[in-house]
């Protein structure tokens, strides 16, 4: 599937650096470039091999708009599978807008977000969950979204689908072969192995489902609100869990650390604080905490930090119980963590009179970084980390989850007509129904609107 | 001049893009880079020839990182004149960090800025004003900055240099050459000819020096400043002018204008309006223009836009020409351009009192943009625009301007000591003195300190 027009797009982060690069793609690509491009060693741009890189100038006829490098490509040897020719130049924004400028009036086409990561899906360079998987690389923040994202781009789940589908069509060809021989009452397919096979599936379309609890909360960071009185010392503790976090960060150079400033990676998982800034203003005290606005962002969290100061257990001891079960009994899903802080505070006595009253409680002080180690440790425990180092596939696509939801429930009906001896021809629509959501998945059954929904959410020059 | 160090730089701006590139130079560059690298056809990046482009994974052991385009460039035809690697990954901030990381581990040291043009520069890939003009390409944002700096980084002002240099070091040699038969009387040197080449020298010297004033302001933007009553349409004007160039701009994909905010660029020269906040805020009245803070705006603008309410004649048109004559009187160096706006609430009458009153105001209605192009060609024409299309070498760099006016200043002594039948060997020494500023300003004169002040204003990973 050739697409006709060649499109244009920058390919690195908008903004000055050192060089910038211009993707080129689509059948006139080495011809609209060799027309702006002067090899220093007057080489003519279409009779380069693939793959190769060439010095030159960018002219819009006598001007020079800047010395670049220029890459090669030669269809199907590319991302896109078309020919491609990259431009390194200069990053100045100016020399971006200008190059880009030039070739849209050579003839390219501006690239919409995703066109090229599209192109690679339609010249059958990937399938389509594979080209997914490309934007949750580029978003991957933290080791584990970037070891699923991965996976899944080199067709790790793709392949797990395919095997699945590949079984499940041969009995669908077997029972319908059945149907051409109707009169003679045979059976090519042996409903005993169908019967396993069925079981196997729904067995691994079962694990993909489950898996995508863990994936979900991995590809988006899991949401955790911290809760308390304003004296609890949430501020604190926050920056004593990020700080120690950013001291690592920094040493790299070239991190933007703006647009995760509330983001916190234990052992390659993300845990994203949701704008706990409402949380912290809006409870002026502990009794205060019924009020909906919390309860709205508590909403939003996979996970609650209460956190209570240690010494103040006159005023509020009483009250915390309370609090917590009020909260556990409202959203019974949530796992709630009871935090005592400014333990360093408090004698030996009142310790034990604490871990007595709350046993429960993770005892810390976040201003001497005491007890920071074992909260982090215990927020990782809740997250099921074993997925990641079993190498085991897993979904973190809510529409990949609901085409196995749906390929599920068409399996169990197929398992049902199995034991109610349904004729081949209805068992046939079932099963075809399921293929149908297998193929979904990679994209072997698709439509633009599909399409177009899975690409707009790429960015610009992908 | 071989480095020794194998350095690494991210080369692409920081952010999330489709991809971004990191840069390895120096002698283990493709040594380390290879250990790193699993090319899909199991290709060996050491035996690869220089400029192609190879498609594998980053492997950390067993660890996919990512998959990668990776570019082998071979001493000496890259642009450090080392070996370099170029490795084009996915542009997720993580993934960019991991392959540094990675390659730091392996070897390589971070970059420090502008370190990879340092080492061009002492491979002799380029003159030091070549270097110069790297930094001021990335930083240019208008036409006619990119075109003074391409034409710096082509060589342009290189060359200039270069040949006045070789014609004075040849009398230089000549008169050198006469102080070693100093008791025979020759003169190898004809003084007629060097007199006039003395004289051509400082020509082009002048023409530079002078040319500064010009390159100064296509560098940085000529800072204009907006002054005028709170309701003399100060914000409206800047709008007009402002949004014209937004509305061209905005066709443009990823362009970020955020940078730019108060910047207009017509027919390619950049104008800066300095944080005119502070005037727009302070000046509640007419009067109050006196206030210091408002001067010391002023101070900074090479032209003062003077906006007064055409409508307001009885009001202020008294003290109107007695605040004009003060910024004058105060700023004899600075244009200040009278500008009466509101015009069409004028009737034609008033339009006559106004015109007659205030020969010298334009005439504007920023709300309906009449008298826009007028004050966009007004503000042009107070620059020099021509020596951009003469073609002339025009300086912009405030250390090539300090070493033209030395070097002008020794040319002279030269010159004086010509006239006073000064001795050959004070001569050359001056002579000497003139070639030493020019070497300064390609490079050939340099130190650490110099170097280490150039380039620590460039960008890492350039």
């Amino acid at each position: 599937m050739q697409n006709q027009d060649t499109i244009v797009a920058l390919a690195t982060p908008s903004g000055a650096g050192a060089i910038a690069v211009i993707r080129v793609s689509g059948p006139e690509a080495i011809l609209i470039a060799s027309g702006i491009f002067k090899s220093i060693h007057n080489k003519d741009l279409k009779k380069q091999r693939t793959h190769s890189i060439h010095l030159g100038h960018i002219m819009d006829d006598n001007r020079v708009i800047d010395e670049v490098l220029v890459s090669v490509f030669k269809n199907p040897n590319s991302y896109t599978g078309e020919d491609t020719v990259e431009i390194s130049c200069h990053g100045s924004s100016y020399i971006q807008q200008e190059i880009i400028q030039l070739l849209l009036r050579k003839g390219c086409r501006s690239a919409q977000a995703g066109e090229f990561t599209l192109r690679a899906f339609l010249n059958g360079k990937m399938d389509l969950s594979q080209a997914e998987a490309v934007a949750d690389l580029i978003a991957s923040e933290n080791e584990a979204a970037h070891q699923v994202a991965m996976q899944q781009m080199r067709g790790g789940f793709s392949n797990e689908i395919a095997k699945l589908r590949e079984e499940l069509l041969n009995f669908a060809s077997l029972i319908e072969l059945e149907l051409d021989f109707a009169e003679e009452d045979v059976e090519f397919a042996d409903r005993i192995q169908f019967q396993d096979l069925l079981i196997k599936i729904e067995n691994v379309l079962k694990k993909l489902i489950d898996s995508f609890a863990t994936g979900n909360v991995i590809k988006a960071g899991i949401p955790v609100a911290i809760a308390g009185a304003p004296n609890a010392g949430k501020s604190t503790l926050l920056n004593a869990l990020l700080n120690e976090e950013r001291a690592i960060v920094s040493d790299i150079a070239g991190t933007t650390r703006d647009a995760i400033e509330d983001e916190l990676t234990i052992k390659g998982i993300g845990f994203r604080f949701i704008d706990t800034a409402g949380i912290r203003d809006t409870i002026d005290t502990i009794e205060s905490i019924g009020i909906s606005k919390t309860y709205e962002k508590m909403q939003q969290a996979r996970l609650v930090l209460f956190l209570f100061d240690a010494n103040d257990y006159k005023e509020h001891y009483k009250n915390l119980e309370v609090e917590v079960n009020r909260i556990q009994n409202k959203y019974p899903q949530k796992q709630v963590l009871l935090i005592a802080n400014k333990t360093d505070l408090l004698n030996e006595h009142r310790i034990q009179t604490l871990q007595t009253k709350f046993p429960e409680a993770i005892l810390i002080s976040a201003l001497n970084r005491d007890g920071i180690e074992q909260l982090k440790e215990k927020l990782l425990s809740l997250v099921n980390t074993g997925v990641l180092t079993s190498g085991d596939t897993i979904v973190t696509n809510t529409r990949h989850y609901d085409s196995l939801n749906k390929a599920l429930a068409e399996i169990k009906k197929v398992q049902q007509g199995l034991e109610e001896n349904l004729s081949g021809d209805l068992l046939a629509i079932d099963i075809r129904q399921a293929l149908y959501y297998f193929g979904e998945i990679t994209g072997q059954v698709t439509n633009d609107e599909v399409l177009g929904n899975i690409f707009a959410n790429f960015c610009i020059g992908k």
